[in-house]
């Protein structure tokens, strides 16, 4: 049997909002497969932002990446056999080969069983966006019962179960969304508040429905949101950073995203104050101290003598007058 | 016995650097000590950077904030012995009179023996100092051998001790500081590389010291310095925020310091890609199917029908058409 795939190209260089002719539709006669692997057929595919700057790192002419639900046409592998339903990272095209055994990450796999629900949320809920909801909000947001979380993005793909598993977990949940009917379906969903952010100030709306201060903010969007969110946090508040769609549609050039760092290299950025591990205290002197003895540790002070020469070393100091400890001496 | 103590008030408010004219020089006869009470003369006075912005938080008159090492003179209180060397927050004061059962958090405590060692470590290596480097660097940064770290502030009291630990635990030690001699300092007592920050790019320098990249940045100074460090981390790599010294110098409403909240709040924000938990994989899709079926854990489509239609799909789904998550049904 032969089979005609049609793909979808990533013709021309995306600049701002991704447009029609950015793309073309080609077609590819698919070749017969080989040992170890298998041909599928797409039922579902997923459209999702990360597309829009991982194209980037390809050629123009390249195949769009992204991943499908598709049924196992053909097989020459065990754990892919034919009438199986798969996950696959396959790309923008109706049907695909795929030697499962050549890939290292993001592998295929048959779906499991979701009984009368839908295979199409082998993409979604049940797939690479609500594992990204899963793991990315409870193990990185760590929120706890009682706890205020705040979702941007709260009525996309992954926000919405984000704001969901908050509520199974026993949270107050806000979240941050770009129209009143988006707002009334996350309220309908369990959403304690909505908020519209293109239609109401967000800082106000957020200290009306968190006057408590935010502890858990799951980020979608990055951006001037985001600023904004971060400014009402709690002490020993929690950020996690899926993703900033906001700042997508910027030339990479124009646009400084600082937080897109925090996302592609898994980024943990943590403000302390020593006051913290007051419990440990005389652990962490006895141990500096063993390491001076041991020579292991220098150290090296700029001391100012005279009590009523404080403001001078402090400014000094202030300057970076010093090296190492600034201190001053009584007499 | 009567005490007359000195003491520096902050007397006019600080605008940009610091000083002498904010500051002023009163005395201040001492009382007698009550029950539960003790009399120290302060021997070492510490002049830290965290003092510029949190004494803003005060009423202009009020004693400069501070720690200090003192000596104990008199007492009512049996843990602070006549004789005793104590650490404690007394201010910019010459005497202070101390009741440390009504003080809730930065007790004041007698100083652990430092052998041979001066007393005045008491407010640095041996003191919050060196905690800040040993808990922040050691529990925020979790160093591994082999690792690079970047210390900003290097030569100053933190960080200079930081990266000595970092050398202790086996890392490659980069540190910034903002004077030739500051770096041989650095140099000299084991760090790899010393860059000056007001003399050379320190992005170029960096990726000449640590093409590798950076895995943990200990930051004292945030700003511009940060900016730049960021762009040069690894995956998983940590950032520590200590302080942000560059920036406490501006005023509070001219100048947006989104890291000042890290430190003073203690938040945490992380990036994450789910397919960090690939291993966990099947225990998300297993978990939120279970939500769904006990109907906690709503879903919603928005379907494009044709492959045709892909790519209209994905530009409507860039501008937030879709609720809930965006896929295309082939046919």
């Amino acid at each position: 049997m032969v089979y005609t795939a049609k793909k979808w190209i990533y013709a021309r260089a995306f600049g701002g909002e991704p447009k029609l002719d950015n793309f073309c539709l080609e077609e590819e006669i698919m070749p017969d497969i080989r040992e170890g692997e298998f041909l599928a057929k797409a039922e579902y595919l997923s459209v999702d932002p990360y597309m829009r700057i991982y194209i980037l790192s390809y050629p123009i002419g390249s195949v769009m990446i992204g991943g499908q639900i598709a049924q196992v046409l053909e097989s020459k592998h065990p754990e892919f056999p034919v009438g199986a339903y798969v996950f696959g990272q396959f790309g923008w095209r109706t049907y695909a080969i795929c030697n499962p055994t050549g890939i290292a990450t993001r592998k295929p796999y048959v779906l499991p069983d979701f009984g009368v629900l839908p295979r199409s949320l082998g993409i979604g809920t049940l797939g690479t966006v609500g594992n990204s909801a899963y793991f990315g909000f409870l193990e990185v947001c760590r929120p706890k019962s009682g706890e205020t979380v705040v979702v941007s993005g709260a009525a996309g793909a992954v926000g919405n179960i984000v704001g969901q598993i908050g509520k199974i977990k026993g949270c107050k949940v806000i979240g941050l969304a770009g129209s009143d009917v988006k707002c009334r379906w996350l309220e309908e969903i369990g959403f304690d508040y909505a908020i519209n952010y293109k239609t109401t100030d967000i800082g106000e709306e957020l200290l009306k429905a968190a006057p408590e201060g935010v502890d858990c903010y799951f980020d979608n969007v990055g951006g001037e949101i985001s600023a904004i969110v971060k400014k009402q946090m709690r002490h020993f508040g929690r950020i996690a950073c899926c993703g900033t769609i906001s700042m997508y549609n910027g030339s990479p050039i124009q646009v400084e995203d600082p937080q897109r760092d925090f996302v592609s290299k898994q980024l943990v950025q943590e403000g302390f104050s020593v006051h913290r591990w007051t419990d440990r205290w005389f652990e962490g002197i006895e141990q500096n101290l063993k390491w001076i003895n041991e020579g292991n540790l220098k150290y090296r002070e700029t001391i100012t003598e005279g009590f009523e020469n404080m403001p001078l070393a402090f400014i000094e100091m202030m300057k970076g007058g010093n090296i190492g400890k600034a201190i001053v001496a009584v007499e």
